[in-house]
């Protein structure tokens, strides 16, 4: 044989062994057929479609080949994608994995990798389904993520109505700032630091997402990755409505006094700070009550309402408004 | 607003425009909602399971960006990942398209690509469902399709047993001789070539993979995109079967005296080419009267059989025997 222990089949051997779940869950419901042939089979329950969503995530423009544990690029691959389907209030079924990697990392750096995705997966209950893996001198990842929700009741970006009451969970800006502290780093990584953890580890809010739309209590959600002033301005697009966001109800990011002391300016990092995976959603005024202050540990607060016209206004303490301009994140600006 | 023509949300929007089928199809059974949310909807019809695949199309790896025409490019990212459908007997129902591309090519380059692209959507009835665009300097492409079939009919790698008869769709090692034409090539494209034209423009074998799932016909079924005496490798590994090749029964490709005169071997080209995106399958001895000499002016030629033993062994005319060495195309080697 003339493939060597570092050919593809053998690269993808690994890939198998490590990052899979275990065998049982493959027949538990929703995947009829894993890995190892041309293409997957998903049955989705009688009732139930399946969401599909796909991300990319690539050395350079998503994560630091020096900067960035193996460990949390797997752990993060996976957790973006599956941000969307918690977006969606869908549960996440099984996941695509394409790679593409230089020679130089297919031994320890992958393992590590696989690790990270291995926790992921089992986390999310999403097993690897199949893939498409390549070399490459620089490390690209795409993750296509399969989920599923009772037809009918995925809950779009595109059914704000006016009147309707903005919530966000979690406190915004703080991955952002996580990142700072990790592009600042030197010496070890220190990922007890809760913020850098948010940036490095983000939990996707699947419970609260499917809590959502079982209820039928949100009109319209989406998940926080680009920044609030990016990502509200989509969802009022979709809607073909506006939005009031009050900046004193916006939960600001915790940040530590050295933080404050950098003079890094927690109200730019809430508006526009990017990679949060917390979720967006409106509730109609009559449903308010029934929106707890927080929902396993994960604070919901309402920060503003949906209006008539199309724009996105932020209202300050001292009652003046200012149009919200997108400021997140955007790869060709 | 901050966004301008070149923003991420512009270009998606493009995409959008450009790419996606008629509105009407969105609605005709499968997909339950498009583009523009966090995630794509799919119900697959009562009885029928979803097909899960992707693939990596990525500059320098896949194409060359100097050689490869933009359109040929939007047809073969597409088409290359609809065959891994069509050799598990499927349909294609819908697509998701990760794209990564420099800003200079999101001007006319991206509109010929997506004109391609759009081209082989409508041939393969494929519909865009959702994506993700970014930034990079080197244009990067990962294609998600899904597909369906009847519940348990769609045909796996898995299920050749000793005594089946080997079958190949087509001429084997033509697209390989196509891409050595593109690569020489130094004046304009002569697209009139049948083998460039097969390189460039390949046609996913789905009425034939379709008939085949259908009939119960094949015991076996996958695509040759990485060369005959790799993949077959691959479909008698995932067996645990062995094969018998005959050298003189291969559909050769129909080479021009130019290349002939250029030394280029037909037979290594048939053995180790990859790119065609024909089918390979196998079919029990009893049924082989009942596949046609052709199906849908594609030729069906039975090439060897299946084995007992874990060896693939390809057999010369004056009857001699050699192990057929995986010699396709493997990334990593």
């Amino acid at each position: 044989m003339k493939h060597g222990l570092q050919s593809e089949d053998s690269i993808l051997r690994r890939i198998i062994g490590m990052a899979k779940v275990p065998a049982h869950r493959l027949t538990e419901g929703s995947i009829a057929l894993g890995i190892g042939d041309d293409a997957a089979l998903f049955r989705p329950k009688p009732g139930r479609e399946a969401i599909l969503t796909c991300d990319w995530f690539l050395e350079g423009t998503h994560f630091l080949r020096d900067k960035h544990p193996p460990q949390a690029v797997g752990w993060k691959c996976l957790a973006r994608a599956v941000s969307d389907v918690a977006a969606m209030g869908g549960a996440p079924r099984c996941f695509l994995l394409s790679l593409a990697l230089p020679k130089s990392h297919i031994g320890e750096w992958l393992d590590r990798f696989l690790k990270g995705l291995r926790q992921a997966s089992r986390a999310f209950e999403c097993a690897l389904a199949g893939g498409d893996t390549t070399k490459r001198e620089e490390i690209l990842i795409n993750v296509t993520v399969v989920g599923d929700a009772r037809a009918g009741r995925a809950v779009l970006r595109s059914g704000a109505r006016p009147g309707d009451a903005i919530y966000v969970s979690g406190r915004l800006g703080e991955a952002e700032c996580g990142l700072r502290t990790l592009k600042r780093r030197r010496g070890p990584l220190n990922d007890t630091d809760p913020l850098t953890k948010k940036h490095l580890y983000p939990e996707p809010r699947l419970a609260l997402g499917q809590w959502l739309a079982v209820k039928r209590m949100a009109t319209a959600m989406m998940d926080l990755s680009d920044g609030l002033s990016s990502d509200l301005s989509r969802l009022c697009r979709a809607s073909s409505v506006g939005a009031r966001v009050h900046l004193d109800r916006i939960p600001m990011p915790n940040l530590s006094v050295t933080d404050l002391k950098r003079g890094i300016d927690p109200v730019r990092l809430a508006l526009h700070g990017g990679d949060d995976y917390e979720l967006l959603f409106t509730v109609p005024r009559r449903s308010m009550s029934r929106i707890p202050k927080s929902f396993q540990g994960v604070r919901l607060t309402p920060i503003g309402e949906i209006t008539r016209n199309h724009e996105v206004q932020l209202v300050r303490e001292d009652g003046s408004g200012q149009l919200l301009v997108p400021g997140g994140w955007d790869p060709f600006r």
